[in-house]
């Protein structure tokens, strides 16, 4: 019988350690918003009263309805010669205000005397006393033993005692952390089997992937026993990264049968929460990534080109649909193809074979160009009603041109010209407008020529800019995709341009942010980015 | 006691078919060059008679002198209904001239049928005929039983029935390929055990990493008993890629304390291997890469860095030099005085309290503006100079200049200018250069300006472009960051640059990637990250 394995998402707190990876406050709720609605059992947000980042995500991750997740508010035990209800760390755990709360504690005996230098005893008092403190104070509390499997390797009376302790004070579950991520799997399946005949609460793993072998060690710990694994979305996180739960959830349902994520239909979104994160991390997708990426099922030999379609599964490991990725023969560059049906349908336009193969062609072309529409469904929307022949421009560009000019090490100044065609036929508008940057220039001579005709752009504003190289390997002459995240009162949505051009590619997202506005508040687009991209149907 | 694994390396053939690779016949060479340097025991040099490249290859490999490395042809069984003195490929083996042949057949009765469309005798016969040929001309017979795992699972006795045929024909080795790469550890090591007791001769594996675990699927099969692995530099490879032979190695190695690589020294330069090879197939480092990437030994939180500089294996499982990488301390806000201290080390200056403390202060303002260094050590490298009283301008700015245009839809012509005085008071520099883009431009009008002086800028180019909004709430009006990587013919750095406006910021990123490499050719400032990692003490 499949039995429910907990995944405990750390992409927030653990994952953000990685390199390079930075989230707003909104991208945490965004991600939040789409590991609930997938189904994740945990969502650990952030290490409570770090920083102000983490302080806002716990305040506003309060308003979201969320339907399966339980967010945790990670922190440390207390410091050492104090009471738990005067440490500072404990006290900002609790005003979280999540239900749940995760506990580091120490579990290596060298760690203990030689870096956090306290004694033995009292570091077993620190885990004691802080559990039982929150747990005192209504919340759950699960327990992360660092560096569990040194720890056990070096002491393992001593390591079993912490988590003894943990346990005794209260918490529901042990986490066993391989927090340097140099254990291989059967030394740690060893040990986790051991020390369940020792502990009465479930035990969980969190696995990092120093030896590249973490998704290989948290389903070992599943069969020895581990109901709960932690990692982050596509193994981001410090060195070399945590498990990926993304490998870990297609494993676990696809090939071990066993039941992950609540509502039963999370696997099948996982290749778009793992470009979704991609997008919002402005990280590169790893294209050769397992289950998810785009050459996960992509067919170069011609030799497994022909097999493949002679015979599906001759060169697939399984249905690439199960976790809704797809097969590439040739140039298909696209990912969500089952997806255009789904993602026109809100659409009032036929669906008949002739436009879906439009449709599909057109984004397969593009895709190959370098666009991707993920993360930018605004400029989805409209390339619909582009192929379908309902779009009509509301402006023209007859030119535009924009100069950044400086003297010495003086801010520079900068300057957009544009000239536009209003409506088809209607009046020519040329405006000039200075800006912080070029885009922001762009922006305001846009609004400048727009607004005395569509006074509605004036509640618009821009709220995020992301740029990204797509072929890097030219350096600075290569493709760069621009994606503009835009909102008014109502909406946010996401739109993007592709060009060697930084500024033209800037320019077509900017276009497209207007237009889809216009559209939209003329009803004639559906819902945008959020909605559409958190909702699992 | 130590047991030699051998290790065979397919990155010139099977890690040729990944998506985007695409090797020179003088790349197959060096790469061939350095595998052998460093002792692997075979290497799989191409596809025999599939193209001319690897016909001029095997053709040119035989010049080359030489130490460890057997150089292996590859090519499938004969066909059907023909002999196999008949048969081009067979032919097409032996006329490459190499000692050992591997000859890849089907175990899959499935695949014998649906895909081949032969009866089950024949693909035996065909086996039998191919293996036995090959020895027959005197040549050393490596067999890779396709689909192994698969294949057993559906018909375990049809699939000994054809790895036992290639026995008997003179193969000296079965490798067990599981070429959908959908083989789970326990099912992989209980079928290796399994067919041990069948086969006389020693058994191999080759697995893919479409379910993220070809590593310890590897070091499985190895425990099972297999005594030769195959994979590819980097894992690169169709769809998800091979076996990381990188990995495989530095765990085979440390972890297991296994012989691997011929002459005892290979492992200590895996990095330098790894770099090596993602330079000539054109392809990103990849940062979290385990062991040999440039985040492997990297430490973030302020907590662990701390406890890194109080006991090194408090937070690496290795001493990263064992691989030949090496330990970075990133720079951020979560780090703090520990960090920088660390990190200053390299430099000849006084680490005296004061300096530090304004190092910090200064780093600490930065970041508050939006800088981040964490990414960035050419510019960190930069600032520290300039504290320190040791940075003198190479050139200084006059003005700058750029702007792009367009007319209706076509791409924006794009130019910029550049005032530059060179050397604090040498001549003045007024050039002007087109691009794709603006920083493109802006990058060409200052080699233009400053190669008359400094001709080693020449070698530089761009290898990254990354650009993010840091406090998005104000749309494009926001400040941005750009990061840029360049690189040498030694190294790779990067800088960043901080502004409200993206081309100012990408000027001061350009101007630090620069000035790193001027001073880095004088050897002022430290060894950045790459060389450091890659030169092997």
């Amino acid at each position: 019988m499949a039995m429910h394995i907990q995944l405990y998402d750390t992409t927030l707190r653990d994952g953000s350690q990685g390199e390079g990876v930075n989230f707003s406050v909104q991208d945490k709720l965004l991600i939040t918003k789409m590991l609930d609605d997938l189904g994740f059992d945990f969502i650990e947000g952030g290490f409570a009263g770090s920083n102000e980042k983490d302080t806002e995500y716990f305040s506003r991750v309060q308003e979201l309805d969320l339907k399966h997740a339980q967010i945790c508010a990670f922190g440390m035990t207390r410091r050492r010669g104090v009471g738990p209800e005067e440490d500072a760390g404990l006290q900002a755990m609790l005003s979280t205000g999540t239900t749940c709360c995760t506990v580091v504690g120490k579990t290596w005996d060298l760690h203990v005397t030689e870096v956090l230098r306290v004694d033995l005893e009292e570091n077993v008092a620190m885990i004691r006393d802080s559990v039982g403190f929150l747990k005192s104070q209504g919340r759950r509390v699960l327990y992360d033993a660092e560096h569990f499997f040194d720890g056990y390797k070096a002491n393992p009376e001593y390591a079993l005692e912490t988590v003894l302790a943990a346990q005794d004070a209260g918490a529901e579950i042990i986490v066993c952390c391989d927090t340097n991520g140099g254990t291989l799997p059967d030394e740690l399946a060893e040990i986790v089997t051991n020390v369940q005949k020792s502990v009465s609460i479930p035990l969980g793993i969190h696995c990092h992937n120093d030896c590249d072998v973490a998704v290989a060690n948290s389903l070992r710990a599943v069969d020895a026993g581990a109901v709960q694994v932690q990692g982050t979305i596509n193994g981001i996180g410090e060195r070399c990264g945590n498990a990926d739960l993304v490998s870990v959830a297609a494993n676990l349902a696809i090939k071990k049968g066993q039941d992950v994520l609540q509502g039963g239909e999370g696997v099948k979104h996982l290749t778009e929460l793992s470009r979704y994160v991609y997008e919002l991390s402005n990280m590169n997708f790893r294209s050769n990534q397992p289950f998810v990426g785009r050459s996960a099922f992509a067919h170069k030999g011609g030799m497994h080109v022909h097999a493949v379609n002679r015979l599906a599964s001759s060169y697939e490991h399984i249905d690439p649909e199960l976790v809704g990725n797809e097969r590439r023969v040739l140039v298909s560059e696209l990912s969500g193809r089952s997806n255009i049906v789904a993602k026109t349908t809100k659409f009032r336009i036929d669906h008949d074979q002739e436009l879906m193969k439009k449709i599909l062609d057109r984004v397969v072309e593009l895709e190959n160009e370098g666009w991707q529409f993920e993360a930018s469904e605004a400029s989805f929307d409209l390339l619909v009603k582009k192929i379908a022949g309902t779009y009509e421009p509301k402006f023209r560009q007859i030119h535009y041109r924009v100069s950044v000019e400086t003297a010495g090490q003086k801010e520079p100044l900068t300057e957009a010209t544009v000239k536009l065609q209003i409506d088809g036929d209607g009046p020519i508008r040329h405006e000039v407008a200075e800006g912080d940057g070029p885009v922001n220039a762009l922006d305001n001579a846009l609004r400048k020529a727009l607004i005395p005709t569509y006074g509605n752009l004036a509640g618009m504003h821009l709220v995020d800019y992301k740029v990204r190289v797509i072929n890097s390997s030219e350096g600075t002459a290569a493709r760069v995709r621009v994606v503009i995240e835009s909102a008014d009162e109502h909406d946010v949505w996401s739109t993007v341009g592709v060009s060697e051009n930084v500024i033209e590619a800037s320019w077509l997202a900017l276009v497209d942010a207007i237009e889809f506005k216009l559209y939209k508040d003329e009803g004639e687009v559906g819902a945008p980015l959020e909605e559409a991209a958190a909702s699992p149907e």
